[in-house]
């Protein structure tokens, strides 16, 4: 039984690994039967390790998702928060840029929502929101925002430079002006 | 000859009837098969006109491509240039955000932009321009933002918050919280 499990695991291991191959090269369009076929096992193997797209995009980025997290709760320590905020947001809006297909993983999805807490967006979302709680305590974040605003507004900017000609560069100008404010209240 | 170039017109007019039907149905996966299928047409006759998704999609918006410019236009004359701006600007995402589709045939895309001025982002770019300069001269647009960056963000927060509850809602609430600046610099 141990011997089975064992298999198992590696199996799943050998599968995620292509997974994370053919999402890096085709984004959130990569194919389930694509994934089969070059791991050698058949599409019901895939299919069960991985129900659907979403889930197929959630296993591939769980572990740069446990990544910015654990970065997000670190930055709790750096005495100014507006600065540990803007850190953390420069560098998942950086990883959402640059990893292709995450930020479709990310766009929120009504039943992952529904499931609670187990979706890449809702783990960031919660990890995220004691930096903005902190920062908006002392004034440097404008009242009632939430991680989750943060995350939807980059993951939307990302989705939206895709096809520009340095889309890391444009999403960084977009964010920036997004928070220092493109027509700020007289 | 005139007759047949009227019944060309007619043709067109009631394939592109028919596909304005399938994109508000479907948004920008509409298809171009069913459109044929559904106008009694053949699919060659649809690619004729619309040679592919893009095409299709800058021709079913044409005409509301059309309104938004001439809104932005007529806003010149309204005396408060920032809140002319964020007038049009308000009504560009409340737009968006309803018309499925649109958004995707408003994101930036390598080849329309290279053939230059023709595509729907670009109109929309070049009537807003002035508003934005106009804006930015009174200080109430940050410098050195462009109509071309303002409505890729409304873009992006439309694509991010389409399976929200609210969408519209949520547009305007992260437009509102960008425009007014998330974390002002002190």
């Amino acid at each position: 039984m141990a011997g089975r499990r064992a298999d198992a695991r590696r199996n799943y291991a050998h599968i995620l690994e292509v997974a994370q191959d053919e999402v890096a090269t085709r984004g959130a369009d990569a194919s389930l039967e694509r994934i089969a076929r070059v791991a050698g096992v058949g599409s019901a193997t895939v299919r069960r390790h991985f129900p659907g797209r979403r889930a197929l995009l959630e296993a591939v980025f769980r572990e740069q998702t446990e990544t910015l997290c654990a970065h997000a709760r670190e930055l709790m320590g750096q005495s100014d928060p507006r600065a540990a905020l803007l850190e953390w947001l420069d560098a998942f809006a950086e990883y959402v840029a640059s990893a292709r297909g995450l930020a479709t993983a990310l766009l929120p999805d009504g039943m992952a929502d529904r499931d609670g807490g187990t979706s890449c967006s809702t783990e960031l979302g919660t990890a995220a929101q004691p930096l903005v709680e902190r920062a908006a305590r002392t004034g440097a974040v404008a009242a009632g925002v939430t991680a989750t605003d943060l995350i939807t507004l980059i993951v939307g900017i990302v989705l939206a430079t895709e096809n520009c000609t340095d889309p890391a560069a444009e999403t960084t100008r977009l964010l920036t002006l997004a928070l220092d404010g493109i027509s700020p209240r007289a």
